[in-house]
Protein backbone atom coordinates (compact mmCIF):
# COMPACT_ATOMS: atom_id res chain seq x y z
CA UNK A 1 0.00 0.00 0.00
CA UNK A 2 0.93 3.71 -0.66
CA UNK A 3 0.82 6.58 1.92
CA UNK A 4 2.03 9.71 3.40
CA UNK A 5 3.65 9.42 7.04
CA UNK A 6 3.19 12.72 9.04
CA UNK A 7 6.89 12.87 10.48
CA UNK A 8 8.22 15.17 12.82
CA UNK A 9 12.02 14.09 13.26
CA UNK A 10 10.28 12.81 17.05
CA UNK A 11 10.44 9.74 18.40
CA UNK A 12 6.99 8.39 17.77
CA UNK A 13 6.65 9.47 14.28
CA UNK A 14 10.50 8.53 13.16
CA UNK A 15 9.26 5.19 15.04
CA UNK A 16 6.27 5.15 12.59
CA UNK A 17 7.81 5.34 10.07
CA UNK A 18 10.04 2.74 10.70
CA UNK A 19 7.92 0.24 11.26
CA UNK A 20 5.35 1.28 8.27
CA UNK A 21 8.32 0.56 5.97
CA UNK A 22 9.79 -2.56 7.95
CA UNK A 23 6.33 -4.08 6.87
CA UNK A 24 6.68 -3.11 3.30
CA UNK A 25 4.38 -0.09 2.99
CA UNK A 26 5.31 2.55 -0.04
CA UNK A 27 5.76 5.52 2.03
CA UNK A 28 6.39 9.42 1.18
CA UNK A 29 7.21 11.62 4.47
CA UNK A 30 5.75 14.64 4.82
CA UNK A 31 6.89 17.68 7.50
CA UNK A 32 5.41 20.61 8.01
CA UNK A 33 8.04 23.68 9.46
CA UNK A 34 5.59 25.99 11.48
CA UNK A 35 7.97 27.72 13.02
CA UNK A 36 8.54 25.64 16.16
CA UNK A 37 11.20 26.42 18.12
CA UNK A 38 12.31 22.82 18.40
CA UNK A 39 12.46 23.22 14.71
CA UNK A 40 15.74 21.07 15.13
CA UNK A 41 13.57 17.82 14.53
CA UNK A 42 13.61 18.37 11.01
CA UNK A 43 16.43 17.75 10.04
CA UNK A 44 15.75 14.56 11.88
CA UNK A 45 13.08 14.24 9.53
CA UNK A 46 14.94 14.32 6.90
CA UNK A 47 17.46 11.92 7.64
CA UNK A 48 14.53 9.40 8.11
CA UNK A 49 13.57 9.19 4.48
CA UNK A 50 17.21 9.61 3.59
CA UNK A 51 17.55 6.49 5.87
CA UNK A 52 14.41 4.62 4.78
CA UNK A 53 14.99 5.91 0.71
CA UNK A 54 11.65 7.14 0.36
CA UNK A 55 10.16 10.54 -1.05
CA UNK A 56 10.70 13.62 1.37
CA UNK A 57 8.41 16.68 0.91
CA UNK A 58 8.61 19.84 3.52
CA UNK A 59 6.47 22.31 3.60
CA UNK A 60 6.83 26.12 5.32
CA UNK A 61 4.04 26.69 6.59
CA UNK A 62 4.44 30.33 8.29
CA UNK A 63 0.83 29.73 10.52
CA UNK A 64 2.63 31.40 13.45
CA UNK A 65 0.57 34.63 12.44
CA UNK A 66 -2.73 32.29 12.66
CA UNK A 67 -1.55 31.27 16.62
CA UNK A 68 -1.71 33.42 19.64
CA UNK A 69 -0.63 32.48 23.04
CA UNK A 70 1.22 28.90 22.24
CA UNK A 71 4.24 28.33 23.77
CA UNK A 72 5.23 26.14 20.92
CA UNK A 73 5.48 29.14 18.30
CA UNK A 74 5.31 32.26 20.79
CA UNK A 75 8.48 33.71 21.51
CA UNK A 76 7.20 36.00 24.22
CA UNK A 77 5.60 32.61 26.15
CA UNK A 78 8.45 30.57 27.93
CA UNK A 79 8.34 26.04 27.33
CA UNK A 80 6.57 24.68 31.13
CA UNK A 81 8.95 22.68 32.59
CA UNK A 82 7.70 19.57 34.39
CA UNK A 83 5.81 16.37 33.56
CA UNK A 84 3.94 16.26 29.88
CA UNK A 85 0.51 15.55 31.64
CA UNK A 86 0.95 18.77 33.59
CA UNK A 87 -2.01 21.56 33.47
CA UNK A 88 1.05 24.14 32.51
CA UNK A 89 1.47 21.94 29.58
CA UNK A 90 -1.91 23.22 28.23
CA UNK A 91 0.47 26.02 26.91
CA UNK A 92 1.82 24.24 24.51
CA UNK A 93 -1.81 23.25 22.51
CA UNK A 94 -1.50 25.19 19.02
CA UNK A 95 -5.12 24.70 18.04
CA UNK A 96 -6.49 22.55 15.33
CA UNK A 97 -2.76 21.95 14.39
CA UNK A 98 -3.39 18.20 13.72
CA UNK A 99 -6.30 18.93 11.24
CA UNK A 100 -4.20 21.83 9.12
CA UNK A 101 -1.37 18.79 8.79
CA UNK A 102 -4.04 16.01 8.02
CA UNK A 103 -5.33 18.63 5.60
CA UNK A 104 -2.62 19.20 3.61
CA UNK A 105 -1.29 15.50 3.63
CA UNK A 106 -4.58 14.61 2.27
CA UNK A 107 -3.66 17.02 -0.28
CA UNK A 108 -0.30 15.24 -1.28
CA UNK A 109 -2.15 11.71 -1.13
CA UNK A 110 -4.83 12.62 -3.24
CA UNK A 111 -2.18 14.23 -6.04
CA UNK A 112 -0.25 10.83 -5.79
CA UNK A 113 -2.92 8.58 -5.39
CA UNK A 114 -2.00 6.89 -2.22
CA UNK A 115 -3.90 4.56 -0.10
CA UNK A 116 -3.58 5.93 3.61
CA UNK A 117 -2.28 9.12 5.59
CA UNK A 118 -0.26 7.94 8.71
CA UNK A 119 0.01 10.64 12.05
CA UNK A 120 1.91 9.35 15.35
CA UNK A 121 -0.28 10.04 18.15
CA UNK A 122 -0.49 8.24 21.00
CA UNK A 123 -2.55 7.61 24.25
CA UNK A 124 -0.14 10.14 26.26
CA UNK A 125 -1.79 12.85 23.82
CA UNK A 126 -5.17 12.29 24.18
CA UNK A 127 -5.62 14.47 27.82
CA UNK A 128 -4.05 17.63 26.32
CA UNK A 129 -4.96 17.51 23.05
CA UNK A 130 -8.29 17.19 21.49
CA UNK A 131 -7.07 17.10 17.65
CA UNK A 132 -5.07 13.63 18.98
CA UNK A 133 -7.82 11.66 19.90
CA UNK A 134 -9.34 9.34 18.06
CA UNK A 135 -12.94 10.92 18.16
CA UNK A 136 -11.30 13.58 15.82
CA UNK A 137 -9.55 11.12 13.92
CA UNK A 138 -13.01 9.44 12.85
CA UNK A 139 -14.46 12.68 11.95
CA UNK A 140 -11.67 13.86 10.28
CA UNK A 141 -12.16 10.62 7.82
CA UNK A 142 -15.48 11.09 7.08
CA UNK A 143 -14.54 14.84 6.47
CA UNK A 144 -12.15 13.86 3.73
CA UNK A 145 -14.65 11.47 1.94
CA UNK A 146 -16.88 14.57 1.16
CA UNK A 147 -13.90 16.44 0.41
CA UNK A 148 -12.16 14.23 -1.99
CA UNK A 149 -15.05 12.40 -3.55
CA UNK A 150 -14.31 11.54 -6.92
CA UNK A 151 -11.25 12.48 -6.72
CA UNK A 152 -9.03 10.71 -4.48
CA UNK A 153 -7.92 6.70 -4.39
CA UNK A 154 -11.08 4.78 -3.41
CA UNK A 155 -10.43 3.60 0.24
CA UNK A 156 -8.27 6.64 1.52
CA UNK A 157 -8.27 6.38 5.01
CA UNK A 158 -6.07 7.42 7.75
CA UNK A 159 -3.66 5.22 10.17
CA UNK A 160 -2.71 5.67 13.09
CA UNK A 161 -0.81 3.05 14.81
CA UNK A 162 0.06 3.96 18.42
CA UNK A 163 -3.16 6.25 19.29
CA UNK A 164 -3.96 3.38 22.07
CA UNK A 165 -0.58 2.84 22.96
CA UNK A 166 1.87 4.45 25.44
CA UNK A 167 4.62 5.80 24.59
CA UNK A 168 6.87 3.22 26.34
CA UNK A 169 5.38 1.26 23.51
CA UNK A 170 6.66 3.26 20.57
CA UNK A 171 10.24 2.96 22.66
CA UNK A 172 9.63 -1.37 22.16
CA UNK A 173 7.98 -1.39 19.00
CA UNK A 174 10.87 1.15 17.66
CA UNK A 175 13.37 -1.19 19.04
CA UNK A 176 12.53 -4.60 17.22
CA UNK A 177 12.89 -1.94 13.94
CA UNK A 178 16.01 -0.70 14.94
CA UNK A 179 14.93 2.96 14.98
CA UNK A 180 18.16 4.77 15.12
CA UNK A 181 16.88 6.95 18.48
CA UNK A 182 19.99 9.23 18.74
CA UNK A 183 18.13 10.53 15.17
CA UNK A 184 14.96 11.69 16.95
CA UNK A 185 14.13 15.15 18.96
CA UNK A 186 11.77 15.32 21.23
CA UNK A 187 12.89 18.46 23.56
CA UNK A 188 10.35 21.44 22.82
CA UNK A 189 13.34 23.83 23.82
CA UNK A 190 15.28 23.03 20.98
CA UNK A 191 18.71 23.71 22.09
CA UNK A 192 21.89 21.67 21.31
CA UNK A 193 21.23 18.96 23.52
CA UNK A 194 17.66 17.40 24.94
CA UNK A 195 17.05 19.79 28.45
CA UNK A 196 15.96 16.42 30.14
CA UNK A 197 13.37 18.93 32.03
CA UNK A 198 10.73 20.23 29.53
CA UNK A 199 7.45 17.55 29.53
CA UNK A 200 8.22 16.22 26.59
CA UNK A 201 11.97 15.05 28.01
CA UNK A 202 10.24 14.27 30.95
CA UNK A 203 7.91 12.17 29.07
CA UNK A 204 10.84 10.79 26.73
CA UNK A 205 13.39 9.56 29.62
CA UNK A 206 10.12 7.59 31.49
CA UNK A 207 9.25 5.87 28.31
CA UNK A 208 12.74 4.41 27.81
CA UNK A 209 12.85 3.32 31.44
CA UNK A 210 9.26 1.95 31.39
CA UNK A 211 10.47 -0.44 28.18
CA UNK A 212 13.40 -1.43 29.62
CA UNK A 213 15.03 -0.24 26.69
CA UNK A 214 18.80 1.60 26.89
CA UNK A 215 18.16 5.18 26.09
CA UNK A 216 20.92 6.92 23.82
CA UNK A 217 19.58 10.70 24.71
CA UNK A 218 22.25 12.93 25.97
CA UNK A 219 20.37 14.92 28.24
CA UNK A 220 22.01 19.00 29.21
CA UNK A 221 20.30 17.73 32.66
CA UNK A 222 23.07 14.98 32.64
CA UNK A 223 26.39 16.48 31.38
CA UNK A 224 25.79 19.74 33.32
CA UNK A 225 25.54 23.55 31.30
CA UNK A 226 28.73 23.30 29.75
CA UNK A 227 27.03 22.87 26.57
CA UNK B 1 -20.74 38.26 16.41
CA UNK B 2 -17.07 37.65 15.64
CA UNK B 3 -16.21 35.97 12.88
CA UNK B 4 -12.93 34.94 10.21
CA UNK B 5 -14.14 35.45 6.59
CA UNK B 6 -12.09 33.83 3.86
CA UNK B 7 -11.79 36.20 1.07
CA UNK B 8 -10.08 35.71 -2.14
CA UNK B 9 -10.66 38.55 -3.46
CA UNK B 10 -13.01 37.12 -6.35
CA UNK B 11 -16.44 38.45 -6.42
CA UNK B 12 -18.02 35.89 -3.98
CA UNK B 13 -16.45 35.92 -1.16
CA UNK B 14 -16.19 40.09 -1.32
CA UNK B 15 -19.63 40.35 -1.74
CA UNK B 16 -19.89 38.23 1.64
CA UNK B 17 -17.60 40.21 3.16
CA UNK B 18 -19.52 43.40 2.70
CA UNK B 19 -23.22 42.17 3.30
CA UNK B 20 -21.72 40.19 6.28
CA UNK B 21 -20.01 43.80 7.52
CA UNK B 22 -23.21 45.16 6.30
CA UNK B 23 -25.07 43.28 8.92
CA UNK B 24 -23.08 44.54 11.73
CA UNK B 25 -20.54 41.25 12.36
CA UNK B 26 -17.10 41.90 13.35
CA UNK B 27 -14.87 40.84 10.73
CA UNK B 28 -10.84 39.59 10.52
CA UNK B 29 -10.49 38.94 6.60
CA UNK B 30 -8.13 36.22 5.54
CA UNK B 31 -6.66 35.46 2.60
CA UNK B 32 -4.51 32.18 1.01
CA UNK B 33 -1.82 33.03 -1.35
CA UNK B 34 -1.02 29.03 -2.72
CA UNK B 35 0.80 30.58 -5.88
CA UNK B 36 -2.78 30.60 -7.64
CA UNK B 37 -2.04 32.14 -11.51
CA UNK B 38 -4.60 34.16 -10.73
CA UNK B 39 -2.68 35.93 -7.39
CA UNK B 40 -4.00 39.45 -8.73
CA UNK B 41 -7.12 38.60 -6.85
CA UNK B 42 -4.87 38.73 -3.68
CA UNK B 43 -4.61 42.77 -3.72
CA UNK B 44 -8.37 42.61 -3.68
CA UNK B 45 -9.18 41.02 -0.69
CA UNK B 46 -6.44 43.33 0.92
CA UNK B 47 -8.56 46.81 -0.72
CA UNK B 48 -11.75 44.86 0.50
CA UNK B 49 -10.41 44.85 4.41
CA UNK B 50 -9.22 48.26 4.02
CA UNK B 51 -12.12 49.52 2.48
CA UNK B 52 -14.51 48.05 5.31
CA UNK B 53 -11.75 48.90 7.89
CA UNK B 54 -11.17 45.18 9.71
CA UNK B 55 -8.19 43.09 10.06
CA UNK B 56 -6.65 41.86 7.69
CA UNK B 57 -4.09 38.40 7.26
CA UNK B 58 -2.89 36.93 4.44
CA UNK B 59 -1.45 33.38 4.61
CA UNK B 60 1.67 32.29 2.31
CA UNK B 61 0.81 28.85 1.54
CA UNK B 62 3.65 27.17 -0.57
CA UNK B 63 1.03 23.98 -1.50
CA UNK B 64 2.11 23.45 -5.14
CA UNK B 65 4.78 20.96 -4.06
CA UNK B 66 1.75 19.07 -2.99
CA UNK B 67 -0.55 19.21 -5.44
CA UNK B 68 0.21 17.83 -9.05
CA UNK B 69 -1.80 18.07 -12.20
CA UNK B 70 -3.78 20.90 -11.12
CA UNK B 71 -4.03 24.19 -13.86
CA UNK B 72 -4.70 26.39 -10.84
CA UNK B 73 -1.39 26.30 -9.71
CA UNK B 74 0.78 23.86 -12.47
CA UNK B 75 2.47 26.32 -14.98
CA UNK B 76 2.70 23.29 -17.52
CA UNK B 77 -0.86 23.39 -17.73
CA UNK B 78 -3.56 25.60 -19.81
CA UNK B 79 -6.53 27.01 -18.08
CA UNK B 80 -9.34 25.29 -20.36
CA UNK B 81 -11.72 27.80 -21.90
CA UNK B 82 -15.14 27.25 -22.18
CA UNK B 83 -18.38 27.04 -19.54
CA UNK B 84 -17.81 26.68 -16.02
CA UNK B 85 -19.65 23.69 -15.66
CA UNK B 86 -17.89 21.89 -18.28
CA UNK B 87 -15.90 18.65 -18.40
CA UNK B 88 -12.44 20.51 -18.65
CA UNK B 89 -12.74 22.63 -15.55
CA UNK B 90 -12.21 19.57 -13.75
CA UNK B 91 -8.55 20.64 -14.43
CA UNK B 92 -8.93 22.99 -12.17
CA UNK B 93 -9.71 21.51 -9.01
CA UNK B 94 -6.86 21.54 -6.26
CA UNK B 95 -7.63 19.09 -4.18
CA UNK B 96 -8.54 19.54 -0.68
CA UNK B 97 -7.82 22.63 -1.07
CA UNK B 98 -11.23 24.34 1.07
CA UNK B 99 -10.32 21.79 3.82
CA UNK B 100 -6.85 23.42 4.28
CA UNK B 101 -8.73 26.97 4.23
CA UNK B 102 -11.07 26.26 6.37
CA UNK B 103 -8.10 24.36 9.08
CA UNK B 104 -6.03 27.20 9.09
CA UNK B 105 -9.15 30.00 9.34
CA UNK B 106 -10.33 27.86 12.37
CA UNK B 107 -6.52 28.09 13.79
CA UNK B 108 -7.41 31.82 13.22
CA UNK B 109 -10.72 31.85 14.74
CA UNK B 110 -9.75 29.53 18.06
CA UNK B 111 -6.94 32.19 18.72
CA UNK B 112 -8.87 34.87 18.25
CA UNK B 113 -12.21 33.24 19.93
CA UNK B 114 -14.56 34.20 16.78
CA UNK B 115 -18.13 32.29 17.03
CA UNK B 116 -17.97 31.69 13.14
CA UNK B 117 -15.55 31.21 10.19
CA UNK B 118 -17.21 31.99 6.92
CA UNK B 119 -16.84 31.10 3.40
CA UNK B 120 -18.44 31.64 0.17
CA UNK B 121 -19.11 28.84 -1.89
CA UNK B 122 -22.17 28.53 -3.97
CA UNK B 123 -24.50 26.42 -5.48
CA UNK B 124 -22.82 26.25 -9.27
CA UNK B 125 -19.36 25.27 -7.61
CA UNK B 126 -21.11 21.93 -6.84
CA UNK B 127 -20.77 19.97 -9.58
CA UNK B 128 -17.18 20.08 -9.91
CA UNK B 129 -15.60 20.84 -6.49
CA UNK B 130 -16.54 18.15 -3.66
CA UNK B 131 -15.12 20.30 -0.92
CA UNK B 132 -17.79 23.20 -2.10
CA UNK B 133 -21.03 20.61 -1.28
CA UNK B 134 -22.96 21.16 2.24
CA UNK B 135 -22.23 17.30 2.73
CA UNK B 136 -18.41 18.33 3.09
CA UNK B 137 -19.47 21.38 5.19
CA UNK B 138 -20.91 19.82 7.94
CA UNK B 139 -18.82 16.95 8.15
CA UNK B 140 -15.96 19.69 8.77
CA UNK B 141 -17.86 21.38 11.37
CA UNK B 142 -18.54 18.08 13.32
CA UNK B 143 -14.76 17.68 12.86
CA UNK B 144 -13.80 20.94 14.29
CA UNK B 145 -15.92 20.19 16.93
CA UNK B 146 -13.72 17.46 17.76
CA UNK B 147 -10.18 19.21 16.91
CA UNK B 148 -10.62 22.32 19.18
CA UNK B 149 -12.63 21.03 21.76
CA UNK B 150 -12.11 23.25 24.87
CA UNK B 151 -10.08 25.81 23.57
CA UNK B 152 -12.47 27.29 20.78
CA UNK B 153 -15.56 29.48 21.67
CA UNK B 154 -18.73 27.62 22.44
CA UNK B 155 -20.38 27.44 19.16
CA UNK B 156 -18.16 28.04 16.60
CA UNK B 157 -19.71 27.10 13.53
CA UNK B 158 -19.09 27.85 9.61
CA UNK B 159 -21.42 30.35 7.96
CA UNK B 160 -21.89 29.50 3.78
CA UNK B 161 -24.59 32.26 3.27
CA UNK B 162 -24.28 31.41 -0.52
CA UNK B 163 -24.59 27.06 -0.58
CA UNK B 164 -27.27 26.90 -2.08
CA UNK B 165 -27.49 30.29 -3.98
CA UNK B 166 -26.57 31.07 -7.70
CA UNK B 167 -23.68 33.45 -8.64
CA UNK B 168 -26.55 35.95 -10.36
CA UNK B 169 -27.91 35.69 -6.57
CA UNK B 170 -24.57 36.91 -4.94
CA UNK B 171 -24.69 39.87 -7.27
CA UNK B 172 -28.10 40.73 -6.25
CA UNK B 173 -26.98 40.62 -2.97
CA UNK B 174 -23.41 42.68 -3.69
CA UNK B 175 -25.74 45.54 -5.78
CA UNK B 176 -27.74 45.74 -2.39
CA UNK B 177 -24.87 46.25 -0.23
CA UNK B 178 -22.99 48.62 -2.69
CA UNK B 179 -19.96 46.11 -3.25
CA UNK B 180 -17.64 47.55 -5.49
CA UNK B 181 -17.35 44.81 -8.31
CA UNK B 182 -14.82 46.44 -10.19
CA UNK B 183 -12.47 46.05 -7.49
CA UNK B 184 -13.37 42.19 -7.77
CA UNK B 185 -11.19 39.48 -9.47
CA UNK B 186 -12.49 36.16 -10.95
CA UNK B 187 -10.44 35.53 -14.07
CA UNK B 188 -8.10 31.88 -13.73
CA UNK B 189 -5.68 33.48 -16.33
CA UNK B 190 -4.73 36.58 -14.06
CA UNK B 191 -3.92 38.81 -17.20
CA UNK B 192 -3.79 42.38 -17.02
CA UNK B 193 -7.99 42.20 -17.83
CA UNK B 194 -10.82 39.80 -17.53
CA UNK B 195 -9.88 37.53 -20.38
CA UNK B 196 -13.89 37.41 -21.20
CA UNK B 197 -13.36 33.23 -22.14
CA UNK B 198 -12.17 31.07 -19.28
CA UNK B 199 -15.10 29.10 -17.09
CA UNK B 200 -15.10 31.84 -14.50
CA UNK B 201 -15.53 34.81 -16.85
CA UNK B 202 -17.85 33.10 -18.30
CA UNK B 203 -20.11 32.45 -15.23
CA UNK B 204 -19.05 35.86 -14.16
CA UNK B 205 -20.62 37.34 -17.19
CA UNK B 206 -23.75 34.97 -17.13
CA UNK B 207 -24.38 36.55 -13.18
CA UNK B 208 -24.69 40.05 -14.20
CA UNK B 209 -26.72 39.11 -17.39
CA UNK B 210 -28.94 36.95 -15.02
CA UNK B 211 -29.19 39.89 -12.36
CA UNK B 212 -30.10 42.31 -14.45
CA UNK B 213 -26.83 44.36 -12.97
CA UNK B 214 -24.91 46.67 -14.83
CA UNK B 215 -21.32 44.73 -14.97
CA UNK B 216 -18.30 47.52 -14.72
CA UNK B 217 -16.06 44.70 -15.80
CA UNK B 218 -13.65 45.24 -18.53
CA UNK B 219 -12.99 42.23 -20.69
CA UNK B 220 -10.10 41.58 -22.81
CA UNK B 221 -12.76 40.09 -25.61
CA UNK B 222 -14.06 43.77 -25.88
CA UNK B 223 -11.60 45.47 -25.88
CA UNK B 224 -9.17 43.69 -28.37
CA UNK B 225 -5.36 42.38 -27.87
CA UNK B 226 -3.86 45.75 -27.56
CA UNK B 227 -4.29 45.48 -23.60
Amino acid sequence: MKGIAIVSGGLDSVTMAYALKGVGEDLHILSFDYGQKHSKELAYAEYCAEDLKVPFTKIELPIKDLLYGSALTDYSIEIPEGHYEAESMKDTVVPNRNAIFLSLAYALAVSTQSDFVAIAVHAGDHHIYPDCRPGFLGAFELMEIEATEGHSKRGLHIIAPFIEKTKAHIVTVGSIHNVPFKDTWSCYKGGLLHCGKCGTCVERIEAFQIAEVSDPTVYQEEVGNDY
